[in-house]
């Protein structure tokens, strides 16, 4: 029996695993939870699976967990017993347990695509030194990583990731700067948390993903390419360097990536997941990202070529903003133009240490609230 | 330096063959040249790349070759220099040198695909005695190989070949019987010989190659699924007992199939192939087979479910067939009808002996012979 923690269980993600374990309990085992501060429902998930660790980050009256403050991340994340942590935190909180997580050896079924945003490089080392492996739950990286598992690295000439466009494709690049939060939460394919619906109404969660595919996949930024892709069925291509295209391809739904993630790279069979059917898939499209509609995407890409500090500033400046959008204090417009104002005149320093990467982080969440209140 | 031997060099795949070789001088080298009549271009084949060996089957005037007949082809393929023997050869003439190419421990690779359907049983069983190695040339088959390279063969749930849907596709099933051979010859994507381009037109080619998929790869007919994709940009889709779905794409183009059918499991640089282009691939679709337009698909089919000698008899009343068409003594419509006559009371028996599958084959010939003439 494989011990898993889950890091953020009460969120969508955390939810999703919980619903892929109870379908494979010959193999898994729950051995710690830990959630933000949804007492109640992390109650109910500690009463039905019984882990040996429970923490509540944001615990108000003492309720449910044994842990308490995100000290909770890290002990989760280093549980003896736990050999997979599915790390499902949304934003920069998740850093730590990932960290301590692969310092101790785990795989890591990362969810918390921040986390490799703002330190690539010290996530990426520290699972080399502690041993520790990273496996994707994103559905882009995942196909990546389902594409290449039996392959080469050096095989690899360019990855195309699927962006679905998110629900302002078609807008018109004015109307979209006063898009509602509504509007922006409407997703076209995908379910999701609210943090990340509103990435991909930005496309800033692609330019995330080209961080992170940069970072997991050990490719320069040339490489990492990314197409709008409707339909959300086709998750990522893979070009191989005798031309040759390797895709990944199934109906949206993150509890493939989730169990994949699990069994990595064993192939498990789920009669709870949705079988592909070419014939209801309907057309799949392919267009080019639109600068004019999606300004903050560039903006992600340059900050992860320019390197070091740049793209954890870049993650901070955005969680700000979106954070300001979602309590309704800007217009969806302001959240490229705070991550511009913010990254405008920033120098970069080296990102190897967590020091450095938490002051980074700090000084993008100050400009980003000083941008967000001018 | 890797010896190589073609067999049909002169043939639409044997040319593609020797354009591919002619960008990898660096590691592979032509041993062996055969073809069937065309002794000019042979020559001139034979001038540029030198083999020690050089057979034409049908050579009237003593011209070129050193082997005479079809004992060249057995020559060719057992030629000690080589490693790999690219079987280009259409229809059931292939079978021997296949056989003898597999007992000698060589890769074979096959574009031949009739030389499975016939005798899939005896290939596969040559190929595990002799330590041979069969990779497949077949577009949509390389595209299953390559997304099960560096997998476990228990990871399948299912393929699905995907099938340009021919000339045919959208024109009532009532012209289709009197289609005339410059249309059935019109194929919208693949530029191929004449004989497999009229097997596209009927679908034989797509009921060959489930043949093919389920000797090839060990798989139950219910586990080898069609699907008419137009486009011809995602060549074939392999599920996985996870549910997650690869598929293998690329503008549709035999160099590819046959680099890779050289180089498996590696991957090697061409600058020679055109790049995959999601932007310029226009939408992709997919629709089932219409029973009604393509009645030989499933005659196909059944004679694969029905084992044994069937499928060799079912491949030898198609060539019959499509010669006769192509020859203008039969209306398109009665390709299908004339396989249909010969399996209609055919009781199948063992594959298991060349004389059986021989026997068989001949079998369907005369059947088929008669049926043409009636």
């Amino acid at each position: 029996m494989i011990g898993v923690a889950i890091l953020g269980s009460t969120g969508s993600i955390g939810q999703s695993t919980l619903g892929v374990l109870a379908r494979h309990r010959d193999r898994f085992r729950v051995v710690a939870l830990t959630a933000h501060s949804n007492g109640e429902l992390l109650r109910a998930q500690a009463g039905e699976w019984r882990p040996a660790y429970v923490g509540l980050v944001n615990g108000a009256k003492g309720e449910g967990g044994k842990g308490k403050g995100t000290a909770c991340l890290v002990e989760a994340a280093t549980h003896p017993d736990a050999r997979i942590v599915v790390n499902a935190i949304v934003g920069a909180a998740g850093l730590e347990a990932t960290l301590a997580a692969l310092g101790a050896g785990k795989r890591v079924a990362l969810a918390n695509k921040e986390t490799l945003v703002m330190a690539g490089a010290l996530v990426t080392q520290t699972a080399r030194d502690g041993r520790g492996e990273i496996i994707p739950v994103d559905s882009e990286h995942s196909a990546v990583l389902q594409c290449l598992t039996g392959r080469s690295p050096s095989d690899v000439e360019r990855l195309v990731l699927t962006a679905s466009g998110g629900p302002f494709r078609t807008w018109d690049p004015v109307q979209i700067t006063d898009a509602t939060v509504q509007q922006a939460l409407r997703h076209p394919t995908w379910s999701m948390g609210r943090k990340i619906t509103v990435d991909s109404a930005t496309l800033v969660n692609k330019a995330l993903e080209v961080i992170e595919a940069h970072f997991l996949f050990a490719l320069a930024y040339q490489q990492v390419d990314v197409v709008v892709h409707p339909q959300s069925i086709i998750h990522a291509l893979v070009e191989l360097v005798d031309g040759s295209v390797l895709a990944q391809m199934g109906f949206p739904n993150m509890e493939l990536p989730i169990l994949y993630a699990l069994t990595h790279p064993e192939r498990v069979a789920d009669s709870g997941l949705r079988r592909f059917d070419a014939l209801a898939a309907g057309a799949l499209t392919f267009e080019p990202v639109s600068p004019e509609r999606f300004p903050a995407y560039a903006l992600g890409r340059a900050a992860g070529e320019a390197g070091g500090t740049a793209p954890a500033v870049f993650n901070a400046a955005n969680e700000i903003a979106v954070a300001a959008f979602l309590e309704g204090r800007i217009r969806f417009g302001r959240i490229a133009e705070t991550i511009e104002q913010v990254l405008v005149d920033y120098a970069p320093t080296d990102a190897a240490s967590l020091e450095a990467v938490l002051a980074a982080d700090e000084h993008g969440r100050r400009k980003a609230r000083e941008a967000v209140c001018s």
